[in-house]
């Protein structure tokens, strides 16, 4: 049996119950780590769930599959997902080589931060589509994500922005030399993600459009969602560029306008102090 | 404290190893029981926890939240959600009710329906706004949750229709006579909400309007999901009148057309047999 096996999105014990008494019994458990992380490392899990781990990066599961299939078939191997297994990032590529391969599997969900999101008071069914902000370079500026959170808040929607992370990246040069060499992991704030939406945002004046968004759009930067130090701050995207909320996994939320007067309450609680609106800029 | 715990979707088991901790030391444990259900009962839950739990019906929750609250400043007080305290339905009034009072809380996340629903294969990111279809009555057949499929589907969203609950309700006699007698409870099925949205698009036809869906729609019918009898079946919309999940909870997607190939592919391994297509037809 394949177990594809949902974290959650804090450490080591918000793993389920039943998560957990799987990955104790399984003869190999291997942990994606490229798409998302836990403030905890590996070593942590493997100490809180008592059984070493098998790191398995992009390449392990897009193209060395067959080593997480072997032997499957007659014994339980488990796939541990930060989040859900199904949530931001979705496994059914594994999930349909399985079943080609006649191995059974079985979901054990979690919380992702689609779902977990909800904490900031935002109601989850006023949620458009999802969007991916990508590190920008200086060749590679990409805008084309801008449409979704346009057409979200003309349909008074939400927009969830996962903002991107870089794992086990080669440099150029180290990848033309077949150098397995990899760069430091970096994971976008919600300053970098608000100061290219802005630049976005000039650039849509710049061409005499009428932006989707401004300074003044309400948003929700998010931090370790689930942790014990999780962050939420509720002000303008302008604010964002410069709020202090520590280190990753961040998410930003772009409201869609006309908000229930719960959720209003709910951004309250997490509204950035006057004073530190000005912070750094 | 107050501890607002997600209880996942399944069984006992489904906690989090973070939820269970924290449950096993509350003075008190809530259980709240009107917006959803597990597949095992109070007692079930009550024997793997270890503790006593407390109902807290909407009644209480609405009205005698100051019960909940007594004493959580000096100790801790949990009050367990199925799926995510944040999931299909919102517990911030609670949490703004204990902010008001000075007491501190903490939320546990957990799966719900929002996010498990990607078991399915289709990708979350891709879903629009959540819908609820309630039962109809002879009097009350509301209509108007159909104008958020239509704006879903012009949009190439997927719709999650959550299906209606009837918990503790009293009959029309007794809530005259102000008799605490309830009804038995009832939960919509795949195949009753699919009978409802056909109805719906008949009515449009007979309006002279082109409904935003067919009987030929692709749907996905899932039951119990996270549960170890968890059910999925992808057809028409026709055949999701027929389809047979077996016990609540159901819920039903309206796909958003133009799927992604390995949407596709995912939703193959839960199409409904040709043999069973015309069932009880």
């Amino acid at each position: 049996m394949l177990y594809l096996i949902g974290l959650g999105l804090g450490d080591a014990k918000d793993i389920t119950v039943k998560g957990l008494e799987v990955v104790r019994r399984c003869s190999r458990v291997y942990l994606e780590a490229y798409t998302s992380v836990l403030t905890v490392g590996k070593e942590a899990l493997e100490e809180f769930y008592g059984r070493k781990l098998i790191l398995a990066d992009r390449e392990e599961v897009e193209q060395e599959a067959d080593n997480i299939f072997k032997d499957a078939d007659v014994s339980d191997v488990a796939f541990l997902v930060v989040g859900d297994p199904f949530g931001a990032t979705t496994h059914s590529d594994l999930i349909l080589r399985a079943t080609k391969l006649g191995i059974p599997y079985q979901v054990i969900h979690n919380a992702s931060i689609m779902n977990a999101v909800g904490c900031c008071g935002l109601q989850l069914y006023r949620f458009g589509e999802t969007v991916s902000i990508v590190f920008w370079t200086d060749t590679w500026r990409p805008e084309s994500f801008f449409d979704k959170v346009k057409r979200n808040r003309a349909n008074g929607m939400h927009t969830l922005c996962l903002l991107d992370i870089k794992v086990k990246e080669q440099s150029l040069e180290n990848l033309i030399r077949g150098r397995k060499i990899y760069e430091p992991p970096r994971y976008m704030s919600v300053n970098q993600a608000a100061q290219q939406l802005l630049e976005i945002v000039q650039n849509h004046r710049a061409r005499g459009e009428e932006p989707a968004i401004t300074e003044e759009t309400l948003c929700v930067g998010l931090a370790r969602v689930g942790a014990e130090d999780q962050k939420i701050a509720a002000g303008t995207l302008q604010q964002m560029c410069t709020v202090s909320l520590g280190e990753p996994l961040h998410s930003l939320v772009i409201t869609g306008g006309n908000l229930h007067p719960l959720e209003m309450e709910m951004l309250s609680l997490f509204s950035i102090p006057e004073s530190q609106s000005t912070d750094g800029l």
